[in-house]
């Protein structure tokens, strides 16, 4: 398709016009650090977060006034193998949920003081409910399923793509200091290990988990679709974008757009989950240099997340034992990061607050 | 003195009218968390906390609105022996820093939305500049040098730790759901390693970190100094009280108050880094039943904290390699405490959203 190859070009010049981290602007923030009213070094990783922040933004005393969560759905074919341990149904009835301001990612962005941005990427059935917020950008009813052939095609994955990088666009409009991914697809653990089985290299018995609670007997099952997505569609981890179609999803393939279009704009952007993190694998090798514009909001329990954050280059800002989604554990740590800035930024220096310095 | 007995005698009662956890609050938020709209367990220690503020305070749905944060300072006869990195003028300079807003709690506590409290209980030198906000409950002029003989006489140590439980009651009367402990007081990593050393039967040699900022040279005098402090004052693990008095110092005791006021009131009291954390020490010690009301906000980088959140039993909230003291790790953890509140209370349920359950 004619549409297909532009989108595709568009996605790919965004790839190339991430611009590098701003070092000036960190030395600036890491000097200032020396200057204020504590022991060197005393506050760890907030300071480092802090001088992150000042590289990818360009500002030197940067602020996370306007926070963002985007939280993007889509279904998945594979949960015909049975990978999952809830139905399908709860997808759509979830997406209602984030709507009425019910679901987790609602209370802990209202605590945080972030907006949260709902997409439908590529729900199977309509959203019940007043879907007046949400921002309706289907790509397909649900990817096909991944164990008989590639989850996507082209079109359908470039338009998911673009569908991510327009959220950033049209939040950036409304003021976005920082940007979260988040996700719900019932069956989107079985994608997500199944990229990072290609990046890792890892067998899928070594990485595959729960999910949202599978037994052990479903699990096992997981294992085996997920050998049998990698043997149909033979993914080379060379050709990310191919990764993602094959063995992918929409909601996958919109937050790897998330994250390009928030290092496009120097906007840092905060992975959350298994799922969420199997989009930056894709974002990353797509675009080795989105590396420097994520932060990785939690550690989840899902066994392969370790791995992921491995690969990635990323220490998680928090470790709660959280395996939601949603966006949940990245939201959260909106608040240490918007400390860290606020560390940097109003904290007294020595010369200031007319205290003495080290003997 | 009879003054010191009388006092003696109301915290002992106080310790004794700590109240066991409310067993059934805890099983109702249990219950709660589990029809909640996200798979079982999902949210991790975000359930276990809200579960225990629910025991500790009665309320099956509790609520974090009145945060405080009671930061003490006192100053150390024992920076005589040159164990710290920074000059005890530091000590009065930092307290105006805090009266001013423009110290690291600060920042922090503005950020989450607490309030904090600066208390004198035994600095020195006179705090500079306006001390219209500060509490000032100066017990004595800085502490004996432990290295010498005891660092508090008995009266002067139930006079701090009285002053901890007096400010509790004070912030209570304007609304306290709960409490953190932080300290300001140059040399006082010593005495909590002191603390430690008693309490674990470690070595100083095992547990004794470089604090502000320490050289290995400055590190190596510090454990001599301490060995001399436990030589000469024999403090007794099965005495409490006098490990306090003996090796303790007059903040440290104040905080020994702070934690033993909130528990008798069912307020939960989050401990700080290694300071903070030898005043729960002592107060275990001296009243095993505040054990349930007492969260740990953060691992510290100091070398020893880790051994005393084990004795404590109790698993660090956050872990970002902070080791300004303060409180700011206590406080930054309100954040991540009150979103497990507000999940709980505010969650909508499978029931309520019309999600269908599990499989």
């Amino acid at each position: 398709m004619s549409d297909c190859s532009a989108l595709r070009q568009q996605i790919l010049d965004l790839c190339a016009a991430v611009p590098p981290l701003d070092e000036a602007a960190g030395r600036a923030a890491a000097a200032r650090q020396d200057t204020l009213t504590k022991p060197l070094g005393s506050l760890g990783s907030l300071e480092k977060l802090s001088v992150r922040l000042a590289e990818i933004s360009g500002n030197p005393r940067p602020r996370l006034e306007h926070k963002v969560v985007f939280t993007l759905a889509g279904d998945h074919g594979v949960v015909a193998e049975g990978v999952s341990a809830y139905p399908q149904s709860v997808t759509p009835q979830m997406v209602a949920n984030f709507l009425a301001g019910g679901a987790a990612i609602n209370v802990i962005s209202r605590h945080v003081g972030a907006r949260v941005v709902i997409a439908d990427v590529g729900v199977v059935n309509d959203i019940p409910g007043d879907t007046s917020q949400l921002r309706q950008m289907r790509v397909a009813r649900g990817t096909a399923d991944m164990a008989l052939g590639p989850a996507m095609t082209a079109d359908e994955m470039w338009q998911a793509v673009a569908a991510g990088i327009k959220l950033v666009e049209m939040e950036a409009a409304q003021g976005l200091d920082i940007g979260a991914t988040g996700e719900m697809g019932i069956g989107n653990t079985t994608p997500a290990t199944a990229i990072l089985s290609v990046f890792s290299g890892e067998d899928p018995l070594t990485i595959t988990g729960p999910g949202t609670g599978l037994s052990a007997d479903g699990v096992s099952r997981k294992v085996e679709v997920i050998r049998r997505a990698l043997a149909v569609n033979q993914p080379d981890p060379k050709e990310p974008w191919e990764v993602l179609r094959k063995v992918g999803g929409l909601e996958i393939a919109g937050l790897t757009g998330v994250i390009l279009g928030c290092a496009a704009r120097r906007v840092p952007c905060v992975v959350d989950g298994f799922i969420s993190t199997s989009a930056a694998l894709i974002a990353l090798h797509a675009c080795p240099r989105v590396q420097g514009y994520l932060l990785a909001g939690h550690r989840s329990t899902e066994p392969g997340h370790d791995k992921m954050l491995e690969l990635l280059g990323l220490q998680p800002i928090l470790s709660l034992n959280m395996r939601l989604g949603e966006g949940t554990g990245a939201a959260l740590s909106f608040s240490v990061l918007e400390a860290a800035a606020k560390i940097l930024d109003e904290m007294a220096t020595f010369g200031d607050a007319g205290v003495d310095e080290k003997l």
